[in-house]
Order: C-alpha cells, then sequence, then structure tokens
C-alpha cells in the first residue's frame, strides 16, 4: 500500500513537472513566433561558430594559426550579439583594448626585464596593480561607460594574461601576434555575418520604437477622453489601447541602449552616417512627459468623484474634439518621422488643436463648476507637451 | 613667419588639450570622492589580480595548475563587479555554466569517438551548431535572461572549446579539470575579496534608494504645493528639490538590476535572507505613479492659466496642510522602512491626511469656479496613491 502510494506521488511530481516543462517550451517557442529575426540570430550564431571552428579541424588553417585558434571561438562567442550596432561595437572595442593593452604589456615587459629578475616581479606586480585599478575606475565615468566599458574589460584582461605570461614564456611577441590576428579573424567574421545574413539594426528598432509609441500615445490619449466622457463600456481591446502608454513611461533605458548602438552602425536603408539619434531621445523625453500627463488623467477618470451627467454633457464635444485633435497631431507626427518629411498639415492639424483647446477653456469660463475641470486642464496640459514635442520634431526635420 | 604661425597653431591645440584633459581628470576624480566605495572597488580589484597572478610566478602553485592559471587570471577579470551580489551572481554562473558544459561536451566527444575520423568531425559540428542555436535562443526568454544570462554564455563558450579540442588535444579530461578548479580558485578569491574588503552590497543601496525616493517625492510634491499657493520666490536650493521627482521617474531599470542582485547576497547587516526584495520593487512602481501625478501637477502650476489671488488666497490654508500631510506621510514611511517596524503614527498621519483631503473638497463645493481645482483634484489623486502605498508598505512590515 504504502510503496503503491509513494509511486503515485512520484507519477504526479513526474507529470506536474513535464507539463512544466511543455509550457514552458511552449512560451519560449512563442517568442521566436512572435519576432522570427531571433530565430534567424540563433541560426547566424550557430553558423558563425561552426565556420570558426573549421579554424581548429582543417589542417592548413590550423598551421597558420596553431592553438590560439581557441581565440578567435573565443571572439565569436563573446562579440556576436542581437544586433549589428552591438556586434561592431563589441567587436572594435575588442580588438582596440586588445592591440592598447597588448602594446602597453610589452612596454611594461621589456623596462622590467632590464631590471633583475627579482625586481621584474616587483616592478610588473606594481604595473599590473596600477593599471588594473586606475581602468577599473575609468569605468566609473559616463562617457567611458557608454563608449567603451567592453574595451577597457577587454584591456584589464589582456595587460593581465600579456604582462604575466611574460614571466615565463620567451616567444611572447609571436603569441601575442597570433592571438590579435585570431582576434581580428574572429570580429570580422562576426561583423560580417551580422551584416550580410538578415541584419538587425538598432537604429531601425529605435526609429519603429519611436513611431510605435507616438501611436500608442494617440490612442491611449484618445481612449481616455472617450471613455470618461462617453462612458463607452470598456471591453478588452479598448482597455488593452488605454494602457498602452504603461510602455511608453518604461521605454527610456531601451531607447539610450538603441541610441548608443545606433551611431556605431554603417548607413543602412533610409538612415545615413550621423543620422540624428539624440533627436530621437529626445522626443522620446518628450513622450514620456506626456505619458505620466495620461497616467495623472487616467486616475483622475477612476478616482470616485464621479460628476453629474449633464455637465459631462455640456463639456463632451468640445473635449472630445481636443482629444480626437491631439491624437491626429501625435499621428501626424508619427507619419512624418515614418516618411522623414516635412508635414504641412502638421502646422494646421496644430493650430486646430489650440483653437479646439481655447474654445474649451471658454466654455469652462461660462460653465464654471467644481468637478468637471480636471480632465479638460489636463487636455490643455497635454496639448502644451505635444506643441512643444511639435517644436523638437520640426528640428529633426531640417 | 608661416613657421612661427603653425607652431603658434600647435601649441594652442596642445594647450587647450591639456586644458581639457585637466578638466576631465578632475570630474573623473570627483565621482570617486562623491562615492569613496568606488575607490575601494578600484583597488579591491587591483589587489585580487596581483594575488592571482602569484598563482603564476610561484614555483610552488605554478606547478599545481601549470598554464591553466590563466584562467584563474580572466575569472578575476571577467567576474569581479561592483557589488557583493553581482560577483555572487556571476561566480555561481561561471562555474555551474562551465560545469554543464564541460559535462555535455564530453558526452559528445565520447558519442562522436566511436564512430570513424570523419564522421566524429561532422556529429560534434552537427551538436555545435545545434546546441549554440538552442543555448543563443534560450537568451531571449525573460527569466533565464534574469537569472543567467552569463551562465548561458559561458555555457556556449566552454562547451565550443571543449568540443572543438577534444579533436586535437587527447588529455583532454585533466585540461578540463584543472580548467575547471583555476576558475573555481579564480572565482572563490573574487567572492571572498568582494566579501570581506569594505563590501558594497546591492540590497543596502537598494533600500537607501528607496528611502532616499521617498524623502525626494515628499520634498517636491510639498514644494511644488508651496510654490503654487505662496508664490514663493524660486531660489535654486528649492528648484532643486522640485525636480527631485525626475529621478524617482527614471529609477525602474536600477531598481529591477539591484534586486536581481540582492537576491543572491547572503545575510548582511539588518537584512537576512528572503528579506522581501520584491515588495521594493511594488513601493517603487507606486513612487514612479506619484512621480508621474507631481510631473503633471508641476506641469498645471507652470501653465500660462493663473488663477486669481483670491481665490488662491482661499484654497492655500487647505490645500499646504493637505501638501504637508502627505508629505509627512511619505516621510514616515520612509522612516518606517528604514527601522523596519510597523509604525503607529503612520495610521494617524495617513487619516489626518485623508481628512484634510476630504476637507479640500468640501472647500471646493463651496466655493466652485473655473480654475482653482487643478491643483487640488491632483492632490485628491495623489493621496489616493498615498494611500495605496500605505497598503503596500503595511504587507511588506509582515
Amino acid at each position: 500500500w504504502k510503496r503503491g502510494e509513494i509511486s503515485c506521488i512520484m507519477w504526479t511530481f513526474i507529470a506536474s513537472l513535464y507539463f512544466k516543462l511543455c509550457e514552458f517550451i511552449k512560451k519560449s517557442w512563442e517568442i521566436g513566433v512572435n519576432d522570427p529575426r531571433k530565430f534567424i540570430h540563433c541560426v547566424k550564431v550557430g553558423i558563425t561558430l561552426t565556420v570558426v571552428s573549421l579554424f581548429y579541424y582543417l589542417n592548413p588553417l590550423y598551421d597558420g594559426v596553431g592553438g590560439n585558434a581557441m581565440w578567435a571561438v573565443m571572439t565569436v562567442v563573446v562579440v556576436f550579439e542581437y544586433t549589428a550596432g552591438s556586434t561592431i561595437y563589441k567587436g572594435i572595442n575588442r580588438i582596440c583594448g586588445t592591440t592598447l593593452a597588448g602594446l602597453l604589456a610589452f612596454g611594461v615587459h621589456w623596462v622590467a626585464s632590464k631590471a633583475g629578475e627579482k625586481i621584474e616581479l616587483i616592478i610588473v606586480g606594481v604595473f599590473l596593480f596600477l593599471i588594473a585599478s586606475v581602468a577599473t575606475f575609468s569605468r566609473f565615468i559616463p562617457i567611458i561607460k557608454a563608449r567603451s566599458d567592453y574595451g577597457v574589460m577587454i584591456f584589464i584582461l589582456t595587460f593581465s594574461l600579456v604582462s604575466i605570461s611574460g614571466y615565463r614564456i620567451d616567444e611572447l611577441f609571436d603569441i601575442a601576434k597570433s592571438r590579435i590576428s585570431t582576434i581580428i579573424i574572429g570580429t570580422s567574421l562576426c561583423i560580417i555575418v551580422c551584416l550580410i545574413i538578415r541584419p538587425v539594426w538598432a537604429g531601425l528598432d529605435l526609429y519603429v520604437l519611436v513611431i510605435g509609441n507616438l501611436n500608442k500615445l494617440a490612442d491611449s490619449f484618445q481612449g481616455c477622453v472617450a471613455q470618461y466622457f462617453e462612458e463607452q463600456t470598456s471591453d478588452e481591446e479598448s482597455n488593452k489601447k488605454m494602457m498602452a502608454y504603461k510602455s511608453v513611461l518604461n521605454s527610456k533605458v531601451t531607447e539610450e541602449t538603441m541610441a548608443n548602438f545606433a551611431r556605431w552602425e554603417p548607413p543602412h536603408g533610409k538612415f545615413n552616417f550621423r543620422h540624428p539619434w539624440k533627436q530621437y531621445l529626445k522626443i522620446g523625453a518628450t513622450m514620456r512627459r506626456c505619458a505620466s500627463c495620461i497616467e495623472a488623467l487616467n486616475g483622475c477618470i477612476n478616482s470616485e468623484n464621479k460628476t453629474s451627467y449633464d455637465i459631462k454633457k455640456i463639456m463632451s464635444a468640445a473635449s472630445m474634439k481636443v482629444g480626437a485633435n491631439s491624437a491626429s497631431v501625435l499621428r501626424e507626427l508619427a507619419i512624418t518621422i515614418k516618411t522623414m518629411t516635412k508635414s504641412n498639415k502638421l502646422d494646421i492639424l496644430v493650430i486646430e488643436m489650440n483653437n479646439g483647446a481655447q474654445e474649451l477653456q471658454k466654455l469652462l469660463k461660462c460653465y464654471d463648476d467644481g468637478k468637471i475641470e480636471i480632465p479638460i486642464m489636463e487636455i490643455i496640459e497635454v496639448v502644451s507637451v505635444v506643441s512643444l514635442l511639435d517644436e523638437i520634431v520640426v528640428r529633426v526635420k531640417d
């Protein structure tokens, strides 16, 4: 009996584990199905690794680089990233860091070898301590952290490896030379595969993100106003749209990382060198300010203070108009960014929106009452933010 | 004459470069002076690297691990991070990733070696491709990305290195053994130095950040209300305090990273295992909602619609009271989190704040007018958010 119970428990456990595993695999698979570029990225990594391992397998290639082929493999694993920009960033950082550190370590080694064996050890140790500390400190400096955090790490790594090896290995220069050449081989392979087979551009992603966020804001804002004044039955679809502003609020770090990588990318598609990535960040910041206004507006809508139906009705038309106008300004902005042209329609829309807002204010002065104003004042607030946004975009178009 | 001009330009260039460099060094130095733990971290890295290089220099140690001592150096450079939590996270990930990948690679090597030499190469290549692709894909899965992104990278690295080496090197097992042992030596050294010499706890930093953010919110909120109703001459000091909420808005990623690392840390100070780090994230999310209300409120204050002086005066007392009450609730919350005790005063303060808000609403109903309500309704909004926050904290205290 007891044994039966135990085996029963065991089987339930295994079955639940199996179902959980299935669930997990299903969910993971969906991640890839939603964005097939992720599958392609994995295949690209697999191909690059297999190609680089040929350096080791094939005799003629092996004779060239020898055991240092390992470094090409390591480079591929570490440098190959999802977007083209980050792969190029890491590759260039790795090559520069290795080369600089190698040269410096040779210098130290040369100086130390002039002294006796005992003193050599001390000199190398002191330099290792000093350079590692200073380089580690430099990683705290914001500009170095943004541009070459990885490079500094590789610098420390290479410097310590070379200066330590210098003590025991004599043909140090040959080793360093073949190591750097394998790293260059690995990096070039990564960059080539990354750029040739269906590249994923950080710049394009940033551009799509900004346009998407503008549309999300327009949807949320219009949705909020509509729900408040029309007492729409809030189905799931419209609720989801209304909550879209939340993802805009939290997009800061994603945008900054992408803009940072986009700077490393060669011209592609509609983007050339020196594309104004920084302007996208400014638009992003303004959008976040807009989104927090919507958050506050949303809070007011959901608060317990309900306004009487009559007052709502009076304000409804004007408010809805402002809501629709602001949303169409945002959507037009999204289109101008998308097509990268200056739109004449935008100016007209902004004027319309401002007129709508002024109308609303007039209405307010006539029927002044204690409760209805919040969303309207919010709208005015959003309108001012939107016009600010507009100014920025006009600058971007230049 | 021409030569004189050139040398003049050259000297100006060098001088400006020199001044820029001085500026840069001064700024960098200030980063360290503002947080001396950063200096200590750099010294710690230097010491650990120098100690680990002894493995290479000293003969008895060298005889033990041989050329594989390199791996200990690499581990130290890569694993040693600023906070204790992230060092432990990376160290454990590195050890687990290496061990797992090593075992798997041995399995593949064993299977492949049973086949002929030609087929061996194909089997190893196919496995390398498959495992690298699948492992790369797993890095896109959110839970794996959060917990063991680094571990998976090390897994791919080790698997490819071991399976490729297996083709040429015969005493593969010995190499793998000594490599894993050097990695364990490097990791242990890192963790020991990190925990013994002035450790930097991610948990403590998170705790300080949350408390600081609560106080910042209180300052900003009170400052906003005061500026609006008292028409304070806004000096730089108070302006800086008012803008403090902006850093709260953007703290999401920092908080999440810290909470992620805090989970790996052993008990320290007032924190034990299973300290409710997730609750800090919830408080953080609520604080961000609060901060976006303050952002909207701030927008209203700075808008062009100025209310008449009389109306402001009527509302002033009640609004200021609500402002002060909310701020003191936030400050009391900060104290309760700081001392990790349940405060009785908090409940009283919340009741006071709610009373104040209701008073304000009554006042609103009496003197209803079209313009003054925004900040007040905002206050009510903030009040409701604060009471929500209160509920969360009560849960945290359990």
